[in-house]
């Protein structure tokens, strides 16, 4: 069988080391390989390139599979496409294949801003793009797509957080906080020691249960969402879907995405100042929460999207909560598509 | 210092024997006894009672607090009330108390029906109580209030569930499993056979981080509300408010009421029939939702709400999620109030 982290599972996609990444919390990775998918092909004058960065334990593989296609507005025929999968997600530079001293519980801290400095550099120096005509990411993704709109605010001409924030919010930092302490006070964990995560399989069977709750929503629930997607009860869902889902993953991997997730936020290049940093941006921006959205719900969506110049709300209506980014509900992806082939379509 | 389940903690209230409870699941508890708080005085015709049961984690002590005084609706000027603390509590009959073989983890399954027939047996046996004015609680409260109505519709003739469910839905049956994993996977736990809650304090900062993330709500953090009860931050508040708040509790009895509460299912009166069920109630029903309670949302309450014949809806406004119950917002707890006086005053 191979490995869970491999071509096999997650791929294509390439190995492209970026050199030296000096970290905002001082830490410093010597050779810095980004995971990268790309789709469709670089047009002559630059101007088509789509950036998709990547959510928690999620590759560039079902960002592939569920948003791009010649049916998507994300059209490979169109444009040229880039997935880099984030830091520390298993694929890119991570806890378990960084190697050497700085593997496992030693991997430094990494920030939102790492990541888009990291995927800065990919896109000058590899590829040449210093436009974008779009970053789109849900949830982390969506962190990473506002930092980018913050940070390089004219080579961002468009913008489309999909169900996730600029500024993680308190509630947030405390779902995360449950996510990681469910691993770290499973024994077995050993401070980030273990074996495998077979050793780790009670906490993240605990992180999974606690997925399944927020991750989904209520209305989920109610109305059979589970039986609709093949499990004839929750029980069953829980077992054959959200636990198998993530007991592959590295629990030190899973623990840097957290740690990096609960940080998100745009105001640290304002002093805290929300609304200067959300200033900044000149990308047209389409703010997509997911309705039911239990952690990144609407109202903390609608309250940036307010301070965001040249944006739109533009809520996606579904019931299956934060996780319908997994594209469980065919009509939210569509949703996505009309929003995204719209936002295209404005001039830059 | 004076042991947590203890008059001078919770009193005073009055232990009260009602005899041999045989239980719906096949066990029996030889000598049931009931710990029951009254305020005010029945009156000649014994019309005046209120019935008050308590929720998961908690006693008569709160109810007393929070919903009865003269300047409430349940006023002990007018009104009988009497508080029946919930088997399994900690100061009625419960796992840490019981004593003998069916002590601990052998304490026998309760449900939700169990406790409404043994404060029937109390009501009418030793007050002599055969019609009550109101039955009114909240969350776990809630469950046993539709219970008393759907199982006692010639007696109960006002009805008023705060912030619960008749039929408990698939996902509050999913976080509660969260809740009692959080605890039961704590190695201290020892299949319930620790020495003290302190052996399993792992495991109740588990359990009261989730009861954070999905008790309260993410306006209620987006609000600063936290900071408003006095808080300097969301950790300041689990570290201050909500951990300490589990800490002395018995795992044992936590885990007693969460299995009730997973199960608390009024359609078991009718063979899973939910609609002929809640249709036997003859009470004026008035639901009331907690606006933003992420695990009895408002959503799942009106889908009950619709099939009960002489009820209304009244959602309750608040940013305070579930736990609003604890009276945190004064607001909250006038509108029920004003709800309350208003199905109080509807003719019988």
């Amino acid at each position: 069988m191979a490995s869970y982290y491999s071509q096999e599972v997650h791929g294509p996609y390439h190995m492209i080391n970026i050199g030296r990444l000096e970290l905002a919390e001082g830490g410093v990775i010597e050779n810095c390989e980004l995971a990268v998918a790309t789709r469709g092909t670089l047009n002559a004058d630059k101007s088509n390139a789509i950036l998709i960065p990547t959510w928690y334990s999620g590759t560039s593989k079902i960002m592939e599979q569920v948003y791009v296609g010649p049916d998507h507005a994300l059209d490979p025929s169109k444009y040229f496409i880039v997935i880099v999968n984030q830091i520390g997600n298993g694929l890119s530079t991570s806890p378990h294949n960084i190697g050497g001293t700085l593997g496992g519980p030693n991997f430094p801290k990494v920030r939102i801003s790492d990541d888009v400095r990291a995927q800065h550099r990919l896109l000058t120096e590899f590829f040449g793009i210093t436009s974008l005509a779009l970053v789109v990411g849900g949830s982390m993704g969506a962190q990473q797509t506002y930092e980018w709109a913050v940070r390089y605010p004219d080579m961002v001409k468009r913008a489309a957080p999909l169900a996730g924030t600029a500024c993680n919010t308190e509630h947030d930092f405390l779902f995360t906080e449950t996510l990681e302490e469910g691993i770290t006070t499973d024994p077995g964990f050993r401070d980030g020691r273990y074996g495998t995560a077979v050793d780790v399989a009670v906490g993240l069977r605990r992180h999974a249960e606690m997925w399944t709750v927020m991750g989904w929503s209520t209305e989920f629930f109610r109305l059979n969402r589970h039986q609709a997607l093949g499990f004839a009860s929750a029980d069953a869902f829980v077992e054959g879907f959200m636990v198998p889902y993530f007991a592959p993953m590295d629990p030190n991997n899973l623990l840097a995405m957290a740690w990096k997730w609960q940080r998100g936020d745009v105001s640290l290049h304002t002093g805290g100042d929300k609304a200067a940093a959300l200033g900044r941006i000149k990308a047209k921006v389409f703010v997509m929460p997911f309705s039911t959205d239990m952690f990144f719900p609407p109202s903390d969506c609608l309250a940036e999207q307010a301070l965001i110049p040249n944006s739109a709300f533009r809520p996606i209506t579904t019931v299956d909560g934060h996780l319908g980014l997994f594209g469980t509900d065919a009509d939210a992806i569509a949703q996505v598509d009309l929003n995204l082939r719209e936002l295209l379509a404005l001039p830059a």
